[in-house]
């Protein structure tokens, strides 16, 4: 498979997975947190499929489309793992859907950030919350969930707090 | 429509013209002519249609996958425009297929570049090759040709040289 196919089904893995979530919240209050906000293509989707004043975006840097950036009380703006630490009182048990886009050229650093920003929700998650996640995250009151149809399995990772 | 999902559609419609064109020439002699190396994930695909030792990209720099990147003979690295013109002699009449991908956030600019693209393209391809281009691109001696089924027009576009 070439890497254009590959990203296509990537992309396309991506979007049909948060469709997927936002129908299965549906209704629900709560906050929705993005880590990773890139050129912001999935934040702008996401705002496509939550209220968007919910939606806050962690992220190092700001590189994204003009339309496609958070506001500065929604653009949380530094080391997602130090932001994580500041920000747990203020979403305690507030967050409905966690969308986890980190990944690198670097597999292995891929998936231990990815570990440790799963390890940081401890307790931001409602219960009944869901989490889409680029890369496999390991966490104990975390149920993985079926992906949607035509989805393979390792391409994209979805669980639901239990 | 998000931008994720525009993205997506614009993707698939490029895949979908690459791959529609390369079983329009399979059989055919001649090279492949590439206008934007950008990450290298096209030129990867166009390497699972066509031979390798065919397919000359031009762009200005390399920013490529590792694994994307072609040999110095085969990527041209310049200005798109003086790069042709040195490489006329070379390729005259001698082009299958060209894929000119060369938008930029500047609408009117990526348009003006596409067309001087085009413009030097004179007398670089055979007579029934097929360029597929992010832009729209007017020659006198290139018809204009359906997209592949469930592609919106305008979103690629299709031609081959009469």
């Amino acid at each position: 498979m070439s890497r254009l196919d590959s990203f296509i089904r990537r992309m396309t893995a991506q979007r049909d997975c948060l469709d997927h979530a936002a129908e299965q919240l549906s209704g629900r209050d709560g906050v929705v947190l993005e880590f990773g906000l890139g050129n912001g293509r999935t934040y702008d989707h996401l705002c496509s499929l939550f209220d968007k004043s919910d939606i806050y975006v962690f992220d190092r840097h700001v590189k994204a489309h003009e339309d496609c950036i958070p506001d500065n009380e929604h653009m949380i703006i530094g080391d997602f793992l130090d932001s994580l630490k500041d920000a747990s009182a203020k979403f305690e048990r507030l967050a409905k859907f966690v969308h986890c886009d980190v990944g690198s050229g670097d597999k292995a650093a891929s998936m231990a950030l990815a570990q440790k920003v799963g390890d940081l929700l401890e307790g931001l998650i409602q219960t009944g919350g869901i989490v889409v996640s680029d890369q496999p995250i390991e966490r104990a009151n975390w149920e993985a969930l079926p992906l949607p149809a035509g989805i393979a399995e390792g391409r994209i990772y979805l669980y639901r707090q239990l």
